[in-house]
């Protein structure tokens, strides 16, 4: 059940039977700790570590951790996830190999899939592409700071993916109009798409490939306009009609890609040191990838970052913001410049190896469809189910 | 997790967003409706119509119920059920059929099989034998009044199970002398199996075999005496030692039942009427085969009752009480008689279709170890578990 | 605020620095355990002595009591009542003295004004009367073997009210017909008082006046009924119309009442010694006074009675039984005999100094109007407060 | 009980008597709109009416006020409060007169007397004194902006009270030696008292006369360099000896004050226009008042005050701010300039007739001490209460 009535409960009543009263919750799977400790686990070993190391609450002076393996969960838990953390082997209509593993959120978790599929991917292939959740400002960021970080992989290359409505809609085009030529929109928002190309070539050090996703709406104006844009940045820019065409229609692309990969050595760097303190490799993503001008928090916020430093200071940060926007504003489009973020609270996510911090209004669990899609699952006598999408 | 402090909850707190507040809580698997539904459920379509007509709550008028089919969730219910209708095979270590499907509580529920395993059963074997949990006060009595009554299923014999460890414990003797021999507790201690001998002859219709399922402390005098004792009552008494030699050990006993099964022709009948009341239901249930002089409820129970004879008045009734006793007292050993039967609560299961009554201070949830079980689950780096038996 | 939302509640959320959560709840002032303990303290000290000794709660053992004073709140607690524990003076319509202080429910609590009130009152009086609430099965016998048993109080006589009204009532006569004349209905609902009278002179050994307290429909032939039936007692009678003509009205019974306190030595004596069990206390109240043959509880019950013997053993029992019937069914009227009394549940009231037991289906919070009585109040522009009654 | 368990708790809990479930919790008396509403009441109708006008909720729209006359509760909370509205009298030691009358907190209320209390000693003396909570920044500001608005009320003159001990801790000396002679630090923190005076000249428009409050510690020194620098404003500066010599140790100051109200006309104003938007009001406390260069508040608060425009827009401003510095941080003494205000949370108090605007990490509930203070409180058996205090 995705229930929502079951986020914030209390547990244990009923008299001393039941244990202790206390104020509880359900995080959906995706937002759970224990989703992210899959996906960034190297083997099962690190699995049990990193479950072990969760922490589940304080003791009474409200100070010391209490971690799952202070009750001798870890080797339960590892043993439900037994088959989980397998990465699992799908195929393609075309029949290629496509693994899909692992499913953490990409605002308070890091949003790529599992160290264990991608590493599996790169033993059976000679090129893996992997996708990052969002923006690259986010998905890109936290895929090398955080997943590529702890296991040691080093990315050879980016494919940037634009759509040209996306990039009109960053020119400030209402929705019900993406779908017309606007010539004077795509150029507008062309800044975003430049900004992330910036940030990877610049920040990350890699070279970078933009893939226009095609939709029938595009015009020739609008993708010629767009392909000189890029041109001036000294970018290549392929339209990809894969959704159209299949793997023929990826071809040029992945030409382009293979060029790059094997004839170019990446200068990859991560965006931050891991011996910066926590408020410092925020404010270096905020400032160098968001171009904020300044990240804000109340005193308790920093005042428990500055506590975790002793401990916690090399972990990563996760940043939680909106990704509508470079800044935590989620209308503000284009590459906005000199905004403020705001970081509201932070969070351990010990076992996982990062801080959350939550920047701005973002919401970190999904709202409800107003009528459950429960209702309109349904099977029949012969046992076909109906209704699931 | 099997996490007593689930029993009883508080949800939906944190604002409106998140739903109205209630008083709600978690049972275990086989104490849910859900699981007395599949168990009696014919076919998918029966399965969505019982639960479709599970009672959730009531209206504001506090009478009129609320059905799960009103939520629309009959359909997602039974779809996440699609395979576990299916009665799933396994096989012995001497390789014959059995089916082992389903696992409602004995006490708050029926304590039966599903009705799908028992007749795939019989349109794959020639004879087939199936448990019911607890004593034959219960489980017999369940299976015959509420399983078979359901499913038209009818028996050709009981199997009725004794050991001389039990019989001796009825009669009166410590736990820890139940290993040397007595022939006068053994002889005490007949009763009981006396009384359920009667029962299910005189108030089932259906020919028993007795089976002393074998123990090696049981001496050759005691043997003696418990077939001797049957033979008086008339009754068949089969030394079976398939524990220790396998199907060869239960060949006499299984000779003894197809015999009858062959040649007799059972006069089964319910142990009462579907058109009596349900008090008259659970009156009949305590006098004709617990041996009770009288059954008392406070004033409310008796009004739930005369209220639910109008909607559900041909429910049959699933008894809830101790496996101890014949009565409500699980010290009262052997054969009690004039025993007074209190109903403490009385439960609607309208999807499973019968109405629980809850006889005495019995506990309708299992307690937990204090030291959780999954402290000693753990999983090595090949994948093996330890420690979950 | 008399609120039925705060009969349960869960406190102590949103965190440590609010407390650790439990389940509570808020009882209305008669019902709390601080006024039984107000209206039986003989003086500050014995107050502040009682207040202390409240059990709050237990150890994390589940055994060993957390009592007030444990928590150092005895002082606080008696500090607040300051005022509340001196007897306050009111005046009748005839400017005489009476002393209104003190009001614990007759039903889980003891039913009598405060032993301060009655102290003082002696010392400022010749003659005291002094009210217990509900009938002489729970008001005297509360009055006797609680209030007058702790504080030393030796009664002289009883005055017995009873109102032709309501013995017609017991003689099972609709409420819409009961000031119509029906000496049959009388006669058959003497039983009732009758039992009391017995009561009162054979178990508490006292002196017996029998009031008829007048309404203007009692007929003449009616009063001459009653007088008739308490003389074939041996009981005085007297009709008294206090109501009508206040002093004046009930002279003859003043009178009476005198003749017997000024002449009389009564025999006094408990219903029960202070040294039975608490089960045998409950026991004797029930078969000598309510004339049940048979009491029982389930095996919690009576645990926690046993248990309560070796600490708590001299304590009275303070029973919580409907004051419709000498039976727990409100229905019985008259003066039943052969019923069963079964105690429900079992409360320590270690400050008050007894223990409450709960018989049969009894509320023990009175409910509330569906309409408010706070919609009609109100106050105008001058202060004068309206809708209080 | 001042528990602060009963913050944040569960009501209606154990099934439908008891009520609906919700999340619910207790304010001290101070924190209560109700207290804020009876200092502000001109007499019993207007009490009644802002009582009646209080938001109790929301319909299930989630945007339609509840108010408390939905309910019809406003006549018995009125009632509830006929002795409280009155003034009562009480007398200094040199028997004059002084009322003490309403205490909300200076924080989320607006921390002045009863207006009832004002206007009644303005009828009983020629000249009248009346305090207001904290600085001149907080409780001046809302005694001109909400008590005096609301109530016609119009000061004549404002009575500053410094002591040298204050500012020089402003000056920024650690509080152990503020009780040594510290001319740099006086001198440094003098701006802090020359931006109230300022404030209360420029923004209010009213004569101010600055009392020093004086401390046995004070040198001769300070005090010489306290009244040069407020000569240098063109302000008279008193020495008030109170404290030591009662009445006539406030004299000079007293004539010093008659002197303004009976020989100049203030040109009273307030600080902002009631037509002004409700953001806009803030804006002006924080800009002309606190010395900030800026308001910030998140999305969802900012929406919520420009909704409650259209309904609420006359409604003054009750600032919740530290006490200790102009700016939200308390740790920013003298008189700060270009710092943010955030305002972190707004809340209707529809029936006080203000918008409560919370800057900053304020504690809007005061916290508990370690050990209750109850525990030292006792009533030894005479009735002497002691550890009151």
């Amino acid at each position: 059940m995705n229930d929502r009535a079951l986020r914030h409960i209390v547990v244990g009543m009923g008299g001393p039977a039941n244990g202790y009263l206390r104020e509880d919750g359900y995080d959906i799977v995706v937002a759970s700790e224990v989703m992210a400790i899959l996906c960034l686990a190297t083997g099962r070993a690190d699995l049990k570590e990193r479950l072990g190391r969760i922490v589940i609450g304080y003791k009474s002076d409200r100070v010391t951790p209490v971690y799952a393996r202070d009750l001798n969960a870890q080797g339960a838990m590892a043993a439900i996830l037994k088959d989980a953390i397998k990465p699992n082997l799908v195929q393609t209509l075309e029949n290629n190999i496509a693994i899909i593993h692992g499913g953490p959120f990409a605002n308070i978790a890091h949003g790529c899939n599992t160290v264990t599929a991608t590493k599996t991917a790169l033993k059976l292939a000679d090129y893996v592409v992997t996708e990052a959740g969002f923006g690259a400002d986010l998905g890109a960021e936290k895929f090398i700071d955080i997943k590529c970080r702890m296991s040691g992989l080093k990315p050879s290359a980016v494919v940037l993916v634009a759509t040209i409505r996306a990039l009109k809609f960053h020119g400030n085009i209402a929705k019900e109009d993406l779908n017309t030529e606007n010539l004077a929109a795509l150029e507008q928002g062309f800044v975003n798409l430049e900004r992330h190309y910036h940030n990877i070539t610049q920040h990350y050090g890699l070279p970078c490939v933009v893939c226009i996703n095609h939709f029938t709406f595009d015009t020739d104006a609008e993708i010629a306009l767009l392909q000189q844009k890029c041109a001036d940045l000294g970018a290549t820019c392929i339209v990809s009609k894969h959704w159209a065409t299949g793997g023929a229609g990826a071809e040029t692309l992945a030409q382009a890609i293979i060029n790059i990969v094997d004839h170019r050595e990446p200068e990859f760097t991560y965006v931050y040191d891991e011996n910066l303190s926590l408020w410092g490799k925020i404010e270096t993503i905020a400032t160098k990838l968001y171009g904020a001008s300044r990240v804000t928090a109340n005193a308790k916020v920093k005042a428990q970052l500055a506590e975790w430093d002793a401990d916690y200071g090399k972990f990563p940060i996760c940043m939680a913001k909106t990704q509508m926007s470079f800044s935590t504003n989620p209308n503000a489009k284009g590459a906005p410049t000199g905004h403020t973020v705001e970081i509201r609270e932070v969070k351990l996510a010990n076992g996982a190896g990062f801080i959350v911090a939550i920047a701005g209004d973002i919401m970190t669990m999904p709202g409800l469809p107003k009528v459950p899609a429960a209702e309109r699952i349904d099977i029949d006598n012969d046992g076909r189910i109906t209704g699931l999408f």
